[in-house]
Parts: structure tokens; sequence; C-alpha cells
């Protein structure tokens, strides 16, 4: 840095000292290493922010891990962190895991090499436990039901809030129900599974459609739904993105929504209002703000947002 | 940090040494600087990352401004950073700026304080003179036309782009032509109405609307559009979800579109190919990746990304 020296100088301790407080030495008096610290304050816009980071054993940033940055789900929780730590002055370091664990593993080695203060995973497909082992380097917020002591929580009760769905289509009287999932061995299709065994009985293993991710997946999904000889009278369909390429596509090949498919989807996100679309209204940004607040809280929390069927004209 | 010792034992240096390493003191043999960083990295799974940004003054790390995370249009050009970064083993700042100055500002100074090793600004509020002052701590890829020497862009020519959709509506015989920007003040406003008036001469003003950003814009514009006595019949709006929430809201007020109005959107996101609409292709996954390649590079570059109309059904 060659700037300890303008460090000491203006904290009037040595330039051994400022060193010792960089290194986190612990033989120096609290005064000097508040000296030390002050001046290193005052200096850091012409410094490196690493020597102030090393210094305090904080980074005011706040490391969020995603499956897919570019996805309006993740999108908009993102939005939700972003905002509020603008508000607060926290910077985020943004890692794009794929669903990939040796990415996920990296993006948490951030937190145990204090890169930054704590980490928010959105979703993420390695063990809890492998997690729960992160959790003595800074606070964790995971945006999914949990009831662990060490990590905090903060969720939309997912298994509710799909069925709600299939209960409001069973009170419209549909009889014969699809649904989409991301991922067929994904922990919410087991829940869902059990949802719908639940209110309906045994389930056509042919009327889950998985990959449902992206707006080309609901047009692929429509093309599959229309060449079933058994074709389901109403698909839930759980991101409103998907439901819309579901929607527009059946009305392409003909088939009248609702009337020959009735269509529900997830998010409430802009998208279902302008298509009219019924759907399960997820609070995301609002998700993403309480994320935040537990990240930069200093005690563990557990938090549940609510969910609200929003009944437009797609049923 | 305590560990200054652990990593003069596996370096086999004096403590002092590892401590004029890590705060770069000039005076240190190259084989000793070597042998302490290697010993550094070894250990830096229980270290302080910081302490490791200090000694080698890189973070593998390149800051993204944005002012808006969560819209689909700097989502996928973040999308296409994200997948670029992940392969080079880099992760991502990301500032979320609002167009605030003092945010992106903020933003910059991550680039002197070397929090990140280079900065992409996807859009911008602030003079580019004062990014330009910035040019001297790291490299900054600007996601505009641009030739300064000292900063590198990576741009669709959007004023070309503007007028290729003009062009269309103009061979398609379509004579009343409205359209839609962000920000009345904003540089591409500016260029899009000089391209306008090439082709068609005056502008009247009440054609042009602004704050058009969201699928809910989209449906706004359309309410102001069938307000009107002297109604557009065609509307080029600058981004697909805008686009399809105008399309979308003029067919619920009982418009036709095509026939009543004719629409061009742009981006070509998969929105617009599910509406079947027309739309300018702007390659913005591409134009991520290629920024990321720039800021990483030596040198400053230029570079232009192609667009492309695609014609559908809505003119």
């Amino acid at each position: 840095m060659g700037n300890i020296h303008d460090i000491a100088r203006l904290a009037g301790v040595s330039a051994t000292t400022v060193s010792r407080v960089l290194n986190g030495h612990p033989y120096v008096s609290d005064e000097k290493r508040a000296a030390v610290l002050n001046a290193a304050d005052q200096l850091r816009y012409e410094k490196n922010i690493n020597a102030v980071h090393l210094a305090r054993g904080k980074t005011e940033t706040i490391g969020v891990i995603l499956p897919f940055v570019s996805h309006p789900y993740f999108g908009t929780i993102l939005g939700g962190i972003a905002a509020a730590a603008e508000k607060s002055g926290y910077k985020l370091m943004i890692v794009q895991t794929n669903y990939h664990t040796a990415q996920e593993i990296e993006a948490m080695d951030m937190l145990k090499l204090k890169q930054v203060d704590g980490l928010i995973i959105t979703s993420r497909e390695c063990p809890i436990e492998l997690v729960e082992d992160y959790s003595e380097y800074g606070r964790i917020v995971l945006c999914e039901a949990l009831s662990r002591d060490f990590l905090s929580s903060v969720f939309v009760n997912q298994y509710e809030a799909f069925k709600s769905a299939l209960s409001f289509l069973k009170e419209k009287e549909k009889k014969n129900i699809g649904y989409t999932v991301l991922r067929m061995e994904g922990k919410s299709s087991i829940s869902r599974k059990k949802a719908y065994e639940e209110l309906f009985g045994e389930l056509r293993s042919h009327w889950v459609f998985d990959q449902a991710l992206t707006i080309e997946d609901g047009t692929r999904i429509a093309g599959e739904w229309a060449s079933l000889t058994d074709q389901p009278d109403a698909m839930v369909i759980t991101n409103d993105f998907v439901a819309a390429g579901f929607l527009l596509e059946c009305r392409r090949l003909g088939f009248s929504v609702p009337g020959d498919v009735s269509v529900v989807g997830f998010d409430n996100h802009s998208i279902s209002g302008a298509l009219n679309m019924t759907t399960v209204e997820l609070p995301l940004q609002q998700l993403g703000e309480i994320a935040f607040e537990q990240v930069i809280s200093s005690e563990t929390s557990h938090k549940e947002v609510p969910f609200q069927l929003v009944e437009r004209g797609s049923v």
C-alpha cells in the first residue's frame, strides 16, 4: 500500500501499530486501534478497501446465491433484496449457480473467506447439512421453509399455496388436473404430489410436466398437453411466465382458455394481469426485502409471507 | 488474523516478512513475496480473503452497475455477464442504482477501492467525463456506443435499430407513428427524435409516451393512446414487455392489433414470440457475454452487436 505511513501520520501512531491493527494483531490498545481505523476510514477513498475490510472484519457486502439471475421469479426476489440493500448502504455479491453444487459451495466459501458479511440462498441443490456447516462464519438466510436453529428463513408455504390452487379448481368442478414442476426430483415436486393426492387421489404421472421455467417451456408444454388423448381440463402452472406461454400457445392452437382448458398461474407477475389470468400471488419482492433484513440482523428468525389466490378470467 | 504466523511457518519466512508482503511493502525479494503469496493461497480457505486480495491487488470480482436488477432488459444482459463470469471463475458485485448519480459514484468507487478488478456499466445517468476519471483504476466497459480511448464499449446501434423499425412501418404505409421512451430527457430520446424526423418530418410531441419500462406501463400507455382523438396507427415500443402490455390492453379495450394499431416491440424477448409480435431483436445475452470478455481483457475495445427486425403478426 505504501499508505500505511499516511494512516500512521493521521492516527498519530507508528507504522508498526498500523500494521498490527490492519493484520488483526491482538496486542494493540483499543484507543490506538480506533485511531487507526478512523484514519483508514478517512483515507479510504484513496486506499485499498481490502485493508479496511481486513481490519474491520466487515465488508458491508451480502452474498446472494441464485440459480438463474435472469429469470423473473428470482429476478423479483433479487429486486427486493437490492432495494433493501440500497437503503441500508450494503452491496451485493451475486453468484449464479445453475443449481450446480460446486458453484453453491464456492459461493458459500465467500462467507468463510469473509468476502461477505452474510449470505442469502434463494434456492439450492446441496444438502441443508452442508449449508449449516457454514453458519458459524456468518448469518445465512434461506428462502424456503426451515426450522433450523442456526439458519434464518423466509418462505411462502409452497405446499398450502399449491393446494389452494387445486382446491379452487376442485370447487370449480374441474376433475382432471395436471401441473408443472421445474425438476421431477426437486424438493417441491414431492410436496406437490402429496397435496395433489390428498385432494384427488392417484395422480397420472404423464399429467405432470417438468422442466417448466420459461415462456418457451410453456409453449412446449402446451404442445405436449394438446397431443394427449386424455387431456387434463385444468393446469396449475407454477410460474406465470410458463403459464403465459402455455395459455397463448393453447389459444394459437385453437383451444379456448378457459373452456377447453383452465389455467392457474403462480406469482402474480404483471404478465398474469395483462393476460387476465388467475394466479396465486406470492409476494416475492417483499420476501427479498425480508431476507435482507434477516441477513443483517443479529438474531436467527423464521418468517412466513402470505400467498393469495387472485381470481381472474382463465378458469 | 493471528494466522500471519501460520503463513510465515508455511512460507519459511519471518512474520515481519509476511506482514510486509500483505501490506504491499516494496522491500521484499520476489522469491519471498511468491512464497508468502503461495502460502496465503494454500491457507486461504481458513483465512480472510481480504488479506489475499490486499496482497495480490486482485479480487477476481467484477462490478456490474444496473439501474434495475429485476427488469428483463437488464436481467438478460446480466444473465450474459453471469454466464461468462461463471465460466471464467469470476464473481460479480451488483449495484442497483435506479439511475441515481450518487449510487453510480459509490459503485465506481468499488474500482478505486480495489474491491473489484473491473466494472461493467449497463446504463448510467452521470456524465461520461466522470466515468473516464475512474478509468485509471481498472477496466471499465459501458453498454453504449462510445469512442473513448480509455473506456471499452459494447453496444447495439440504437439509432439505426429504432430507424429500422420506423422504416419497416413506412414501407407498410403507416403514416402516423407514435413511440415510447423511458425518460424524455434521456440520451436515447434525442436520437429517437432525430431518426423520426429524418423519416417523417415533424413529430407531434403527444405521440411520444414516456416512463415506458414495465408491462403495467404498456397497459397505461394503451389507455392514453385510446383516449387520443388523433391516434397513431402504429407504435414503436422500445421494449417487448411494455409492448406486450400495450398490445394486450388494446385488445382488451376492443381494438384490433394489427388493424386499429400496429405494434413493433424491441429485444425479441420470448414474450414477443408467444404473442406473435413483430420486434427488433437485440442480442442482449451476447452483449453481456462480450462485456465480460472486454472487462477482463488487457486492451480497450469497442464492439457493435447486430440488431435484426423479426417480422411476425402485429403489423
